[in-house]
């Protein structure tokens, strides 16, 4: 790796461990430069400004979600829609990831006035469904789920999830037992996605999904 | 309506209007007493801070909603479950709705901060699904409905109801075509309502449920 790219990652760290510590409203540069070690002139050096970093976050959180994805494309079509599922299940007691997702949600709350992070959240919601849209044309391809209609069922199954998602980090004690993401995605499991298999065709169970 | 609980009603009808104009971050009790026409020292004689003020307002909403429940509760289970997913659905238009919900997302985003504040978004889920759960409860007793786990279908369709309001709401052109909601609401109600109901027993469509 470069050393402009080494540069680049502990930055990115550094505003990740920043959004879980402080969140989204709050958050300074001097905040972001604490967290990765390096000094506030430095980053005004690459980014102008704080939202110009935000934005180049975001940027480099979908980048990298678009790699992961190229790289599962050649797996069953049943297995990848399982594991997409399976992405947005966490316990309670990961700490850091439900901190980083109640900052990208307040930074949702923020994002339809700010233009160029909204831009960012609008291409991930895009990512997400789509990515979904592909596994469902890749299984009607090659007849392992039932002919339905792709881009529904995909904002069905993303709504669901990040529905769960949203609930389980900003809910304290009203949690469903077990957890919302892990009770939602087991009924999404049975209830959309089940229906969508031909006959014959397996899939794993969520448990298998996350031991990977 | 006496004379207090009319000035109640002018309160929260300010706090409602207070929040879509300004958001809940940077909302000041000023802000409140300029939108529902009273001083800023008549509010304080009232509620002590703003936060009082809001789990007032919280919980107003939550019981105007109770109120409403209790009288449909002589319908039949499939038009009131229509019916719940109908109120979720709302167009790109109605502007108000949708700032007052930004305003709610910001608050819930906050809410984990806050102890008071989370309590009233917690009663507020269970509210919901605990409506989604009497009304499969009704169903299934009086063999219009399938038999479920019904507290595990009621946390599947309120997630994902809320997941379709809160990606409408912050989204800005990457909307499904249609709205997220209405999308969504239709995906629902094919997907997770009709597999529960009894052969022969019908539903209303979203469409006839959104004019009443």
């Amino acid at each position: 790796m470069s050393e402009e790219a080494m540069a680049t990652e502990e930055i990115m760290d550094g505003v990740y461990r920043a959004l879980c510590e402080h969140g989204y409203a709050e958050l300074t540069m001097q905040d972001i430069a604490d967290e990765c070690g390096k000094s506030k002139s430095l980053l005004h050096y690459h980014y102008d400004t704080k939202e110009d970093l935000l934005v180049a976050f975001l940027d480099g959180i979908l980048a990298d979600y678009e790699g992961r994805l190229a790289c599962r494309a050649d797996r069953p079509p049943a297995e990848r829609l399982v594991e997409f599922v399976a992405r947005f299940v966490f316990t309670p007691e990961e700490d850091d990831r439900e901190s980083f997702h109640l900052a990208l949600l307040e930074m949702r709350s923020q994002g339809p006035f700010n233009e160029r992070i909204q831009d960012q959240l609008d291409r991930s919601d895009e990512l997400l469904r789509d990515s979904v849209a592909d596994i469902l044309d890749a299984g009607i391809a090659d007849g392992s789920f039932e002919p339905v209609d792709v881009d529904r069922t995909a904002a069905l199954l993303v709504a669901t999830l990040d529905g769960a998602r949203t609930r389980q980090i900003t809910l304290g004690d009203a949690q469903p037992a077990a957890s919302y993401t892990r009770v939602v995605a087991e009924e999404a499991l049975e209830t959309i996605v089940d229906p969508l298999l031909v006959e014959g065709v397996d899939r794993p169970t969520l448990a298998e999904a996350l031991e990977r």
